[in-house]
């Protein structure tokens, strides 16, 4: 995940609407998918043109498009064209630093989604971002990586079961923006691991490691907050919407939905205030170790160093000093000291500093 | 209670409306109870069978059905058919992460809720996911758990006095939540005591252990808070519904529930305020015991390293040091020994190490 | 004032609207005064019967009767019965926990307050449960202890002057929480003065009791706070409120006393702010003192641990040592030490150290 | 500037609306001065008496009446008797601790704002509390203090440029609160360039009246805020209201000092920030001086401990100890201690603790 | 960037619309220029007289203007008068300390920004006050310094590629200030790898510096945040206005532009977490620091001072000494020395404390 802020690489002053890639720079071909289905049939997922990526009315159901690259500026341009979009539609779809948004148009709606999911080789969080553009009949998903994070959706449509066959676009998209939350479970689960291992630790072993982790899971949960929010927006949008193409039984499900996404905002708040509550746990057991350390030289030092003045004194080579003439002198002082010793550690017994 | 986030089990992607237990798994049986009662009749509590939990049009007052336990998913799905509940509705009577929400159907309301309880053997929090659906003359009530929390509310419909017998299912949902937030100031109290125990401990006697406390007391209003602000918005929502399922007589007694969850959210808010400070008056004190640590250490130090640079000068052994032939060279030394400790403690003294 | 938690004793589930005394158990009994005035006449304060307590039409002017205690329930019913108060507003009226609230109701409006007061043995601040019940011709107060704190506007009424004889209860209403507010300021000017000594004392003399303090005072703001915040929206509620009950020009006054409320928060809030700022220098001045005991430590430390170390030299019994048998030896060696310590002073005054 | 809380010497439960003076006790006299102007024509300021402070429908300009002293109640008895004020008016003219607002009446307005100055002598901040009442043809200006802050603006009347002249007594309350707000730039001003100083202070050379100073400033923009903040809702309800007496043209000006009053908030605020930041970089520099303390006495003690031990070793009198006989023993000695140093010495330098 | 607080030098209480300029002094002479434009064609850039800078409604397209500089108060009344600006106007074209902002009057917008830039030599934030007055075929901007930052706009308009041409005022104005923000982006992403840099920085090798670039980058969002806040609200309005002047096809421009300020301000948020973590990072580290030179100082002690009181106490001078003269003293008491180190040295090892 991209570490502080999310980079916007076109000049300052440039033309809006002119559509650059922004993001990591790649080679990978992109591929153009289409799966058609309505209450009846199905046509399975294959591979098309992208000039083929265009709206057909002679299909009773709805036309789903994937695009599976966002780094090909002129699939972009083909396809924006195609279905009419905005140029400013078409700049955001290529610029995978866009924050999640829900705009409407004549006849579409264009919203951009921020898919957050945990690097199995990295345990680092990854931020993807997705398009989607949905209108009467057709869906066009653009994703910025050509992983399929989708496909339990297109086996439920293919399975032909569940409300999803029988409905349009507007609940394929809910269906894909809540599969995009439900990642966001996931990833706050892995997350809630490490938070819990981290309160066992910073109270049984805390390393300056564990205030490194503290501030990575601290910013991971930025990172996801700063995703989340706006998506609470898109879907509350959605729902508010009065607009022919979202019906209004499938603003049941975007009301679930919402719920959904104020759930993890409410999880993620939650998290920061417990890893605070750690930080600070973390802080006064290293102060505790100071203290610690404090008394053992403290306990040491009261104790010898007034012995070595004492031994010291019968060190000194005077020549008129009658103790040392004494038969039990030497005992005497042994005596004394051992007295002295005890003394002392009474009284750092009695301060609970033993 | 579950420690950081609560875990929706689901896989992304699958298809919603579909229900899954999301919980602990478990086995045990689960009962359907039902108690019926009118303004003239009262028919006793008696385990049905869950195909008999069905709307009932034939009896004049409320139907009150209880099932005790939502992990066996048949038994969710019978019922929910019975009374044309949502798919989603069902869903979310199984997710037993689901955050308290009410929404409202076509002919009936959906009330999810937390309650919270202290367990007397470990003495700590548990979340039990409450559900309540009810409408015109009927009211299912799912717990999660099969412990009779209610058993005061069925105790008050027997006997028969009351608002209770007289009203509707509104005023027996009413009176479930309210049973509910009087838990919360029940559990509360139990903070409450803790929190004044830790203000004393704090200043009397801290130890390692008395952050673990804070701390854990912290996570506990955490959860606590969680749970209730969203139980205000249910509240609110119910006062605010122009629905004819809420008797406007009823949203007077709501009025006073919003009221009670208005002061649990104070003060848990109030208990938060004032533990951060608790945890201050901590880090102080552990600050203040160094301090006075290294006072005892420093003015040890101070006193007894002089000294036995005295006492190191006179056990050299050159040949020519005329103070050691002094007939009162040693108790000279002495003399000035003592008149040097007592400069520096009164040094110390007026310092306030001492 | 209750530390933590005001604690609600009914069992969860009773049922609601049932009268029951929630607060420290007292045996005192309950006087019930009554005061009539007009614009015309006024009858002195005098003690009647409960059951007298009730709405009499045959009076011009207003009722207003006082019941000095809420711990008998019996009286509080026998009064709500006769006033014919929802059994909510008389269940409030008994609980002394009850949060400042205003509700309206058919004839009568239902305020609950807090008052508070300093109580000059104990320097601690005193909440008392104060519950006013008021409508056409009459008022009724309920307070939780039979200290008359609003024998002024009695004084008011019996000596007839200013606008208070000519007005209906809801100016009455006015004036008695208008005298609440009054305390509150009285309460803050001790606080103020208790922060403005804090300031000082942290800077003069920090001691661990100072942090006791801060502590204390920030409880008592907190708890300030709780009760003037919704006390705030109870008179924004009776300005916005378009009953006949309160007139147009009472309104005028309750818009000044709107004023007055934010003022208080207002204070509240600056004195957290600076209660805070205080803490900080407390914190502070703690690290400062440490550092100052360690800089004597050091200087201590670092003067004489090589003397010592040089006059250890000249100790050893070596019987090849040429130093010992010179014949300025002695004298050399006092000479170098002095030297070094020279130095090393010279130094730590350089550091500031000294 | 009094240090927390403004006090209300007002007995609690007294009369509202009866005028009490609440502030600093004064003896000074109270002048009464009036400035007349019109389009056309400009009376001089002149001294006249209280009872002439009353409107005067022949003058066709504005009657503009300074009360400079709020400490004499009968003065504000009399002018406000004159001008029809409403009692609780002219209680909170002589309320010096009134928090700003503006209250519409029937035919006139009431504004209290705060003038903040910096007092030269004391470099202390100095808040003013100015009363504004104006109607139709007439101003009445309330000051705490007799001292002219406002002679600019009669300046600008006598000079008869600019729009004053020709506008009406809204505009003349427009340019005094103008100048009220131009003062708190001032004042932010000298507030700016001791943050500054006390940013390069922080850094250079820390000491414990550094925290004192930031906790002063800390104070003052607590003070200031407190005054700028209902400022602004004055302003904005100027500008909201609808009322004949705040006309149109007017408004655009009002629009700009609302924006000022924004600036200075927005200052407040940054300034805020930015010595809260002090704090923590002062916090840290002290925590950095204790570290730097403790490296030099670990350096010191862990050099000479060891070596002081070592020559000890050589001091016992053990009869056999055949070191003490050998030829090179002492420089022997000498040289391993030499060694010992050199190697503690690279390994501190190593850990870069010298 | 102009440290703590913009000032605003107008004397408090001079009359509001006089033009006065707020900023450094300069004397740089003042240049006009003029590019002309419409859908069919482009008149290049050239310098004009200030008196030529008046609306001409002879061209059918766009007039801008450009005055590069705000310092010379006449050129800014000559245009003003052309323009028929609103004296206040004009006065907050010349104040640079301005805070962004939007006001509608008849026929013209007047809109405020700051434009922030990284100046290269100093590596420090330049804020730059821009004013853009525009309305139905012209518009003028006024830029506080002469350096042409909107050049990529010109020649937009002169490649007469893009929407601009065809475009109105309102999209020059959206085009600019477009510009404007972009800048702000840049700015971020200088800031962003300062922060990362210091995010190593503080965990590999922390610095008194470290802080003070902590300091500095949190001024600089301070600043940032400053900047941009209003600028949202700006282009909210813009958005929301109902004026003819802005057309509903650039407004949809305006929410892409809408969405970039909240991307900024969401930046500089998370930007400002993340400070937040680092700085507490390293406070703890310089905790860390202290707990190792302690631990150092420790062990070195507790094992020396021990061992110096043996030694010591074989080099008193008793006559009677019986260990003295044992044949194998000397060497016990080594073995017990070494012993006696063993045992510490495998307790701290155990403590971890070395």
């Amino acid at each position: 995940m991209a570490a502080v802020s999310k980079r916007r690489k076109k000049p300052a002053g440039s033309s809006p609407g002119s559509v650059v890639y922004v993001g990591v720079e790649k080679n990978t071909p992109v591929k153009v998918t289409r799966v058609r289905y309505s209450g009846d049939g199905y046509e399975a997922s294959r591979i098309v043109d992208p000039s083929e990526c265009r709206p057909d009315s002679s299909w009773p159901g709805v036309d789903w498009f994937t695009v599976d690259g966002v780094h090909n500026v002129d699939i972009l341009k083909t396809v924006g064209a195609n279905f009419g979009l905005h140029p400013l539609v078409v700049e955001d779809i290529g610029n995978t630093t866009q924050r999640p948004k829900l705009e409407g148009f004549d006849g579409y709606y264009f919203l951009a989604a921020k898919m957050i999911t945990y690097e199995a080789r990295s345990s680092k969080l990854k931020s993807e971002h997705v398009s989607i553009v949905f209108g009467q009949g057709f869906l066009v998903l653009f994703l910025q990586d050509p992983e399929d994070l989708f496909s339990p959706i297109r086996q439920r449509l293919e399975a032909g079961r569940g409300k999803i066959r029988a409905s349009g676009s507007d609940y394929l998209a809910y269906a894909l923006v809540d599969a995009i939350v439900d990642y966001y479970f996931h990833v706050l689960e892995e997350i809630g691991e490490r938070v819990e291992r981290l309160e066992d630790e910073v109270v049984v072993n805390p390393t300056v490691n564990t205030l490194r982790t503290i501030h990575d899971v601290k910013r991971e949960l930025i990172a996801l907050r700063r995703s989340i929010w706006p998506m609470r927006e898109v879907v509350n949008v959605m729902i508010r919407d009065e607009s022919p193409l979202i019906s209004k039984d499938v603003k049941i499900y975007l009301r679930d939905l919402y719920d959904h996404t104020v759930h993890v905002i409410d999880s993620v708040e939650t998290m920061r205030d417990i890893i605070t509550g750690t930080l600070d746990v973390y802080l006064s057991s290293v102060s505790n170790r100071l203290n610690q350390v404090m008394k053992v030289l403290t306990v040491m030092s009261s104790i010898f160093i007034p012995l070595t003045f004492i031994v010291g004194v019968y060190g000194m080579n005077f020549q008129y000093m009658p103790e040392l003439q004494w038969r039990w002198g030497y005992p005497a002082v042994w005596l004394f000291m051992l007295a002295l010793t005890g003394v002392l550690l009474a009284l750092f017994k009695r301060k609970k500093w033993m």
